[in-house]
């Protein structure tokens, strides 16, 4: 697991820092983010440039230039500003009560309305996630907050008996790797396959595996 | 499914193709092949340079662009070579006999063995991952090639009743993801949990998932 405390950014480069601003604007920055979101849902990170930015939020480049150091600063701020979202939808619907299969299967539910409502911005996401930042690449980051949000459910799971035990950290890695895997498959091949298949298969998958046996629910209806 | 069958290459650009050879010569292929590979090793595909590449492997850059188109053809043509490899050492440990989950656990090993034996390489290669090629992002073609490689397995598996039906498809998918998800994982941790511990957890994962029933050896010893 990487560090997922402290401030995210980009991994260290050699040119000097731009000045930032003393008292910055939270309309502007909301602006900024904003235009960012929507032309990279449009075009993807590779495309954007701050011109474009600056163009579309009609202010200066200057002024995008106090609120961000950049393209890759940029984008960081936007992962992290969908990843605290996804999370507070997630932990919404997981409720805090009930068996822990019954909650994983609500998170999931949360994670993939987010997906569908997101899914152009979550595969350019996919696509920047390699980018490198103080933590480690963006993606790890943003899968090991995930995976550390889970980790506590599942092993009040393993102590109760509810799931088998497991190395907790690999068990909430591999829940929230194959299920972005599966998620970023779905999106890629245009989502022609239903909402509620990807779905159900994730629900017994992850709760199943290749295992003939079991009653292969899914744990929750 | 992206289409896995045919040419991959980088996504097409509106500059003019460069003069190739009619006859390349295979031994400098090789050659500029192990020296790429070699500072990919050290340095990542962001940091390399062609002009680097041409001094490492002692020849002309123009040289170099007779036999790639640039960057990005060169790491794509990498990334094939390394994925047929792969292929080769995990249809050789899968030997075609035996009962299916055996079977995907000797894939397995064959796959963290070469994992372990270029996890610089490995680590690069996921960085590199979202590199667009005319058949989609990089990294999900090679997941798509080692998911339809398995993909026969788990539907025998199925009609045999050794594994629970599910969509194959799905279940390919699942499997290739959730395994190089963990080795990423893994690896990006320095690879501070033994590699048994790792094998044994996917084993058990893939085959029983959360799933509290079953006898959880993982299918073989």
């Amino acid at each position: 697991m990487t560090a997922v405390s402290g401030e995210i950014k980009p991994a260290p480069r050699k040119r000097p820092q731009r000045r930032r601003l003393q008292n910055p604007n939270p309309a502007m920055r909301v602006r900024l983010m904003e235009a960012a979101a929507e032309l990279l849902r449009r075009q993807g990170l590779g495309q954007l440039r701050i011109e474009e930015l600056a163009r579309e939020a009609n202010v200066s480049v200057g002024t995008v230039y106090l609120y961000f150091d950049g393209k890759d600063d940029l984008f960081i701020q936007l992962v992290k500003e969908f990843t605290e979202r996804l999370r507070q939808r997630m932990s919404d619907a997981d409720g805090g009560e009930g068996p822990a299969l019954e909650r994983l299967s609500r998170r999931l539910a949360a994670y993939l309305d987010f997906v569908e409502d997101n899914m152009d911005g979550f595969l350019h996401f996919r696509k920047g996630g390699a980018l490198d930042t103080n933590l480690g690449p963006l993606e790890l980051w943003a899968l090991d907050v995930h995976a550390d949000d889970v980790r506590p459910l599942l092993e009040e799971a393993i102590a109760a008996g509810e799931i088998a035990p497991a190395d907790p950290g690999l068990l909430s890695q591999a829940l929230v790797g194959v299920i972005q895997h599966i998620a970023a498959h779905w999106g890629e091949t245009g989502a022609r396959q239903p909402r509620e298949e990807i779905e159900h298969f994730l629900r017994v998958y992850t709760t199943f595996g290749l295992n003939p046996a079991g009653d292969r629910t899914g744990g929750a209806a």
